[in-house]
């Protein structure tokens, strides 16, 4: 099927950018002698997971304990579930240990392992947990250098319940990042974070066999990753405008797209108006107040040639409002019926309205469709 | 199932306050003589449909073709999809005539209106189609008193493969209203301009049977519908932060809320996280920059009591972060484990990440599971 008889909007993925996005950031990550575990909350498809250990179901991480139950089904067997555990939540993840998926879960708090340590007790088994470090004030996680480390590794190494298995760091705030020196700054800060928790808790008596770090900036810029054991990162197989504005990638490795269609012209506003509003984009303008802000997504032509004088200005349900940046819109080049394709902020947030990516191939022709898993 | 059994985050529904925002509106809009037809794009989902209309599958009003299928799949017959049509969309709303849907279509440009026909002719049917009228310049539209009202309600009317049916507008701009006096302008500002292009095309010599107009605001406040013969209506079944904020609704009507779960403590930030973040909450911050300010929703307590003070300050893709107005947060208060509701800011936006609702009966008992439509 050609692009242009796609039903509006849609997800477009591009093979091409989507394979050398991937190949890119394994090799650079194998080359630092580390293996990569991809975040699978971006794509949360199996096709690109599989792509990202050459076609194996290599180790992932899940931001959802959907993912890992669709990607279990999937034979994904070595799983992170990398969001901050909660007691309520553990007879699903002791479903998936009885499926034998060697699913690991993270926490941040002592109470809480003494918690699932005796919920494993009680169910005969040992669940698999990492201590999440907090390594720049971004989110979740405790102090690399702090006592209470060592008190949840304990709690965790002597649970009945439990077994220690490491640590683990996203590095967020790289995402505020806006030059290569900071990136590579931020991924050493997030390497030493890390890897002082690791040693502080090898010092303690404590075994540590799991020092994982990761986000697509620092994994992008890391320069040594010596003590770390993988890297985690999840957009970078998709890349989108807000990895392109600070310098991660470059706008031309976006594999994701939405295709839309223009169905109103508003000339006395000096709008074209699309099928593709807040639904179809999400509402994240993460590139707000940038210097590279540019609205709910960047425009571009069915064939995915960006035209930089176009920016999307508003978002509402099932309508997106194109303006121009400077000067009068052509109406004439963008007729009712004209398909665009907008290149989105955050391709996580977009993604999750589809349900299928329409695979594409040399900007025009789609050879496949995956599906994705949604919801929780 | 109690609330406090659910998996986090997820939809709750409270039937009493859904039945109580629907009740009202019915009740005012035909008070004024004036038949409601409910947007479903809020909802999304048959039950909430089929209360609008006493139970029946009255007419309603849809956002997407995904929709008004599965709308008709469940006996609605008399649809309006309002988003301009075009024509590579035609198939589809074709196959909804053969199933003897009432389908009624939406556009603004005599081009589309004549390739409508067209297809109309070819396919030996005639598309019901409604002139879309912009009257407060929020969106898509043909101005009311403008000559091309005529040309395109000509272009219809002449045109073998169309029936000209009507007009619509959607006044979006009452979103912007902060008090009800302004509302009620906005509300007659709405109806002079329907009714003005109505009776110009009746002036003209061609019949005009439907005229419609509607927003949550305007019609919560309209005092004389004379000359509209529907009303459409979306987010007054749910409800949401934005609306009570401009005063639309008040904080206690709001139905629809997110049930999610404290999973990390950052005393050294003063915020606890839960596990509603940008997927589960939407990234829309409608509320951002108005003195109503709330974040990326109010938070309530698990028996849906507002928390005033506290307020989610961000959404990452699985981590809401909660702090407080002022002063410090009170974490023995809310352990990890603890379970809060969050209000929208918007409803239709947040809800769609979902596709189920929990029917919650007194605060505390879930009734039923309803399930909604996503994706187009």
């Amino acid at each position: 099927m050609k692009v242009d008889h796609l039903y509006t909007p849609c997800l477009l993925l591009d093979r091409k950018k989507l394979n050398q996005n991937i190949s890119r950031m394994c090799n650079h990550i194998n080359n630092l002698g580390v293996s990569l575990r991809p975040h699978v909350k971006t794509a949360k498809s199996v096709p690109v997971a599989l792509m990202c250990a050459g076609g194996e179901t290599g180790p992932i991480t899940v931001s959802t304990l959907k993912e890992a139950e669709y990607f279990a089904d999937a034979g994904f067997k070595d799983i992170i579930y990398a969001v901050s555990m909660v007691p309520a939540k553990l007879p699903r993840a002791l479903a998936l240990l009885k499926k034998g998926i060697d699913l690991k879960l993270i926490i941040d708090n002592a109470n809480i392992a003494k918690e699932i340590s005796a919920f494993g007790e009680k169910e005969n088994c040992k669940l698999k947990v990492l201590i999440e470090i907090d390594s720049d004030m971004h989110r979740a996680g405790l102090s690399p250098d702090s006592e209470e480390v060592i008190y949840v590794a304990r709690a965790l190494h002597d649970g009945k319940g439990t077994e220690m298995v490491g640590v683990l760091t996203h590095a967020g705030e790289s995402y505020y990042g806006t030059s290569e020196n900071a990136f590579v700054k931020m991924a050493e800060q997030e390497r030493h974070a890390i890897t002082t928790a690791a040693d502080n808790i090898r010092k303690a008596g404590i075994p540590c066999p799991i020092v994982s770090c990761g986000s697509t900036p620092t994994a992008t810029f890391a320069k040594d990753l010596t003590g770390v054991t993988e890297v985690r990162a999840g957009v970078f197989v998709f890349q989108d405008a807000y990895q392109a504005g600070i310098g991660v990638c470059k706008k031309s490795d976006i594999a994701l797209s939405v295709l839309t269609t223009v169905i109103s012209h508003k000339k006395n506003q000096n709008r074209i108006i699309t099928d593709a509003g807040g639904m179809a984009l999400s509402k994240d303008y993460s590139t707000r107040g940038t210097s590279f802000d540019c609205g709910y997504g960047l425009v571009a032509d069915i064939k995915g040639n960006i035209i930089e004088n176009l920016t999307v200005i508003g978002a509402n349900q099932e309508h997106g409002l194109i303006s121009t940046k400077n000067g009068d819109l052509d109406f004439e080049k963008f007729p009712i019926g004209t398909k665009l394709r907008i290149l989105p902020n955050h391709a996580c947030m977009t993604a999750a309205a589809y349900d299928t990516y329409n695979v594409m191939e040399n900007d025009n022709e789609i050879s496949e469709q995956w599906q994705r898993c949604n919801g929780w």
